[in-house]
């Protein structure tokens, strides 16, 4: 397996799976481009762990992960960051050996909608089966983890990061402000800051449910107070650097910034976003169909994302399939354990990749910065 | 400036602006990673610049961009590749003075819809005012060149990459085969293999450009024949990596897979794809909802990408914008010179950075089988 | 800081200091670019670690650091690789507090040799001033690690790495072949194969510890049964690659390939290896003074490399350093935790170094092979 | 052929042999990284390019290169660059179909000390069989272009590099201060500041080159008024940068930094620097064993570094070799265009690689910097 590391200069390294065989089996991440002096505990980590954790409530898969993390690496006697790179290991408890026997009763039997079928081809029989290895979206807790270290760091720059669901099997969160959406950010079990169309989307769920099957939806993602100027011209736009970071995500189906898809009905006078001067001398925009971003870098607007996540690919359904080790159809029984939908943990996941994206983006903008030594006007309007 | 490499193995580099000072100035591409014995002629390069020359027809930008390459390096005494780098470069010709001394009369003032803005930002007043320098489309040229490279690298293995218009302006391309589609390549300046949906395409662009203005759309691409097992599980995903690919060409604000953002509003049952045995041994799918990519891997269904292309930002209509030296609000005259729309040019470029990363992807896939050493069974069905 | 993460395809990334404070503090590396169905167990990796581990000998540093590693993910269910990356950690034990207190005296004064002021440049007060945090020689603890995993990668393909002391305070060991030598491996505490040499080199290690003071040394690593073929032409030299993974061990001063800065001195009919042909139609070479690589690519002899190692920079010497804090001079008492030299150790850190870049350059070549598909006949001559 | 690019943020792609194929061909280099608005032309190319031009003096190959470059992208309408990549090409002039028949003569023949041997194992029968392709010595123009450009940039930052002769066949030159070997910097055709040394190493050298044989030797390259603070403290330490740079240069065989190799004879009292602090508050050192480096970041002091350079492979004296195609032992005849040593030329290189490794610490650094945001304490200490 290749490509468990992301970013240039601030760099997550992630490894471990939900079933590991080690003693002391957990999963890790090692996060690269730390500055020093900050006291990031494990709480700040836990924090953010905790938003993707499946909770008591209705939807959520009955397996219980309890994602307790602790930091082993780059905290100094004083407690606070020394600039070393952060070691966070998430221990594996639920490790119970009748999942085991379950995962082993299918282990040579593709999943549809699964990877199993391309790791058999990458990694033969040897595949983890238990638990689906790297491809399970436990892998997604190191991110988490990591990307609450971004997300921290962007903080002490000012800059916000928060997701939400936006749509769900065709109910669409309202449209809403910022501060609106922030101050009901995490108000419901499928986080939509549009209450009544949380209610909706809840209902939608169960009745998928008890289907035995799964739901599909849309999240957006809104960095916030993004200073312009983040991104390079051309292969390292922000917005390729983010459609990288959000695509790796499991079940990311599809990605568009600002007005996205809706750009292939509009007119050139009516996507181009107008600009216009504040009293205090910056330069805003009064529509965002840009998303923030212009030319591949930020423009000082919000950086507005949205990605398609598919459903659950693990259904109560029966399928069929093929067995692997036989190479015939087999029919893959039905599933008891599963998610009925993503969304409501998969935005955390979604707010770690964009702040590790735009963390990175931002060490080198200001790498450049410091060796182009523009006037202090144009310093200026970046916020530096 | 940073960031004009993409890839690890098979690489692209690339420099050059349209209206570059240097005697024989021109826009350039490295391409790193090309085998040796390949008779790769500067008309195998030549031909896919020619698919995103501005022709003589009715929606074309005026500018005359005659785009000749040559090859200046990698080929041997024998006119074959030796494996060394390729070096191809595109000389300007058109660059006559009238034309500098348009763009120096709104060189301060910021474009909407432009990197203008965030260009002056990251370059200040150096920046590269004439012809939009990196941030011109222009600047695709050396992609194309560099992607026609991988094209026919590709080719060798078996695999083909084709783009088309999906949709314009709300005008949709009916759904049609992989086989269907080629025959119809390139048969009209829309190219949309629909011809009847092509016709009427056409009629809304130029009734668009008769308003001054430019028209948004949609482009689909397909890579055929591509073999299972390319793409990595984590953050270089197969799809990550196209994403980053697709999504640094500008005006592209968003990309889907396969069902893409589709997957919002269907079941897990509705959305998986159900694999079955081919009478010769393979697996195949009876559905593409994945659009030929399982957990970041491929599963040898064609690759199925779509991505939204914005409107033209220059139009003919009087915007009210900002000079960047004055900080004052300032109108930017109409601009006469553009395209209608990108959709007729943009699709040889979208075909060309998905055959890079494609290429990667498999160079990576190869250097891990090659020490994985997997049983005969699972390389037969990757066709090593 | 940065720079954590070596290698392109085979990939370690490391984390850790001695000193940690989080709750199971230690150090760790994940290692990614590791084929499936491999029994790599922690005895694997243990038996590396214990060789850079100090001894109950009589040069070693008093301090005790038991450096028992645990593999907590990527292992399977069956005990075997699964593909994933390795996750290897290995806890601090040897914390006491009369040890950190001995470090907070002397926090603010530069130690000379040692990287504290260089620190306090890059990380200010924040620095890990407990047992120098990620300048420490116990940072190549997590190095060890992740090359036992490449060595037993690189054995799989015949690939032998072993290193030894050359030379020590002017005490040279005899010229030896690489079947003596290992022999002789690790016979001694100064792992010296010339037996006589190494008696002697002990007895001078020992008369200088008894000054207060350290010993330099030179190391020789060599890579046996390397096919040729790996490395590659331009930047990315096999030597340049082992130059970067064995000059970024700290202590070491220099390094030299073959004849090494003996050809300063050699005319170019006297340097020139000359090839002959085996009975069995193998290219091998009559001398070595390559190295084992020419322009950059090996070229099928052992490569042999050798390494400038100072003397430990931790003396029981009183030195006159600054204190940082006041800046102003200040006398650093004499430090009676060292080693007095670092040879017997470093040896190990070599090695691993050494394979992790031979394993990454052996990825690339067989990836660039993949798609090169030469004739047959020059892949049996690289070992294909 | 891969790894065609040197840098993370300054970075440099190049391609390019002496006898290519195509039309117009040439060696080119693009260069990423560039601050806008700097006054950079072709004659600050051609300047260095010409230091390592062979000249018409008494050592040099009878081959005439012209070596003149032009810069083909990234200079704006004003004459300053924009922070676009450069583009820089050097046309080939000499390819005089005599020379192109003389190399076929023996393109069959692998030539001891070359890398031909290696070629032939990567790219078969397609390898450059003329004038060694991209392993030819003049691969490294492109680099010295690029490298002239890391120069401006960094002698606005106050950043001097230069290299010289410092040993050849057992003649050393005296130890000298950094203002004197500036003061007799190319003084003499094997750029020896010690005049008397340098007499007699020309007189050693014409004695070799009458025998055919060419003549190895020791390059010191220095880098002053380096700030303190760069490089990152494990895998990316700066002598491991320069040391990756400096040993991928063809003909280098050992690298040593400070006090080098000479370390394995010295006591760490000998050894380490000892600090000190000068009237005006900055942090100096008595000596400079560490060669401007500790912890593998940069101290303040000179960056002294030296590289062994072997004689020339080609000599004009019969050699038995082995011929590729009918794999039987072949007389490889006299060759009679050939440098009798590198050493005259090939400083210019190694100042190229040292500049363009140090400027990316640099850009590292910074980018760190802004985000760590120390006390200005410690900037000042790094002139920032």
């Amino acid at each position: 397996m290749l490509g468990n590391t992301f970013g240039r200069i601030f760099r997550i390294t992630t490894c471990g799976e939900s079933y590991g065989k080690g003693r002391g089996s957990g999963l890790a991440v090692i996060v690269d481009g730390v500055p020093p002096g900050l006291r990031i505990t494990r709480d700040v980590i836990q924090k953010e762990l905790d938003k993707r954790r499946p909770g008591i409530g209705k939807f959520n898969s009955p397996r219980k992960e309890t994602d307790q993390c602790e930091i082993f690496a780059g905290i100094g006697q004083d407690g606070l960051t020394t600039g070393a790179p952060l070691g966070i290991i998430i221990y594996n408890v639920d490790t119970k050996k009748v999942h085991v026997e379950q995962y082993r009763s299918y282990r040579d039997i593709f999943r549809p909608g699964h990877a199993t079928y391309s790791f058999f081809l990458k990694y033969g029989e040897y595949q983890d089966w238990c638990g689906a290895g790297r491809a399970s979206g436990r892998e997604t807790v190191a991110r988490v983890a990591g990307g609450a270290v971004a997300k921290f760091i962007l903080a002490r720059e000012g800059i916000e990061i928060l997701a939400y669901t936006k749509e769900c099997m065709g109910i669409r969160c309202k449209e809403m402000s910022f501060e609106e959406i922030k101050n009901n950010y995490r108000k419901n079990e499928i986080n939509c800051p549009d209450l009544a169309a949380a209610e909706k989307m809840e209902e939608k769920i169960l009745e998928i449910k008890n289907q035995g099957d799964t739901a599909g939806g849309i999240i957006e993602i809104i960095a916030h107070n993004v200073p312009p100027g983040l991104g390079e011209p051309v292969f390292d736009k922000i917005n390729a650097l983010i459609a990288h970071a959000l695509c790796s995500i499991g079940a990311v189906k599809g990605i568009e910034f600002g007005a996205g898809f809706g750009v292939g009905k509009m007119k050139g006078s009516e996507n181009n976003d107008q600009p216009y001067m504040t009293p205090d001398g910056k330069v805003r925009f009064r529509t965002n169909n840009a998303g923030g971003i212009l030319g591949g870098i930020t423009n000082g607007e919000d950086i507005v994302v949205r990605i398609a996540v598919k459903p659950t690919p693990t259904i109560s359904i029966e399928q069929i399939s093929i067995n692997m080790r036989t190479m015939k159809e087999e029919t893959l029984k039905p599933i008891t354990r599963r998610d009925p939908t993503l969304l409501g943990r998969i935005y955390a996941v979604a707010e770690a990749m964009m702040a590790c994206a735009i963390l990175d983006a931002l060490y080198m903008a200001r790498a450049y910065d410091a060796l182009a030594k523009l006037d202090k006007k144009w310093m200026r309007l970046k916020g530096c």
